[in-house]
């Protein structure tokens, strides 16, 4: 699939990824450098917390969601850039032997006021486990080329 | 400091972090498993690209977040829960050799109305470069344990 530019997409359109399995290993060593808290580090720890068992952080499951939309057939030409977020909700906890995988629409699609070589699309963004249960939804902004990015408006 | 409870809780308090470095060399291996785009990955290719120079994955800078947030003095009760985002925002790329520290602020403080044993804190985090300059802003709500949680309300 070639790259998409601004003039490709539309609201409505849907997007999929392949799918990434998370196993405690990864889980343990994520959190030790970036979320190191004993539901995402200790399967006896985490038995006594809130979650009931070992965890993925939140930001593990937001970074995998990264790597399967990289990998997915959204494919905006000059990558994938977010500006940003109007929401990110993890809504179910993500466990050790989870296999994730992405489902999205493009919800908008907009001009950029300033620049005539870009636009921003917005899209939302679910990701989902082995079961079909959503495990993170966002809806997020991103800035994508115009076709003829040379054009003078 | 002790762990804080719900009640311990209330708008205007403020928290803030110790700093970390990001180097080019993390940058890359978190952008070559999570985000592998070419302006994560390679020096060259990133100054062709809209950031003009090497930047860190905004998923990065996130999780880089979310340890500053965890060893900063918030400290609440149970651990840091985050139920999820209103806004998460990358204003300002994060550059090789930055380095990142938090500062932020309670804006709301909630009893959950299902569960008396807990509530949920609405925070405002930014992080913050070494210019003092805003890279990431988010509003967030974390869910924290009220003291009494044994209590039959």
């Amino acid at each position: 699939m070639t790259d998409r530019y601004l003039e490709d997409f539309h609201a409505g359109q849907t997007f999929a990824s392949g799918r990434i399995r998370i196993d405690a290993d990864r889980i343990k060593s994520f959190a030790a450098e970036f979320d190191p808290q004993p539901f995402h580090l200790d399967e006896r720890a985490a038995t006594e917390s809130i979650f009931g068992g070992l965890v993925a952080s939140g930001w593990h499951t937001a970074a995998v969601t990264m790597r399967l939309l990289v990998d997915s057939d959204l494919k905006p030409a000059g990558g994938i850039v977010g500006a940003g977020f109007d929401e990110l909700r993890w809504v179910r906890p993500v466990r050790p032997g989870d296999e994730l995988r992405v489902e999205g629409e493009v919800l908008e699609m907009r001009a950029a006021k300033s620049r005539p070589d870009q636009g921003v699309i917005k899209v939302r963004t679910t990701t989902l486990n082995q079961h079909n249960e959503p495990v993170q939804v966002s809806v997020g902004h991103l800035i994508v080329r115009c076709r003829h990015s040379s054009s003078g408006e």
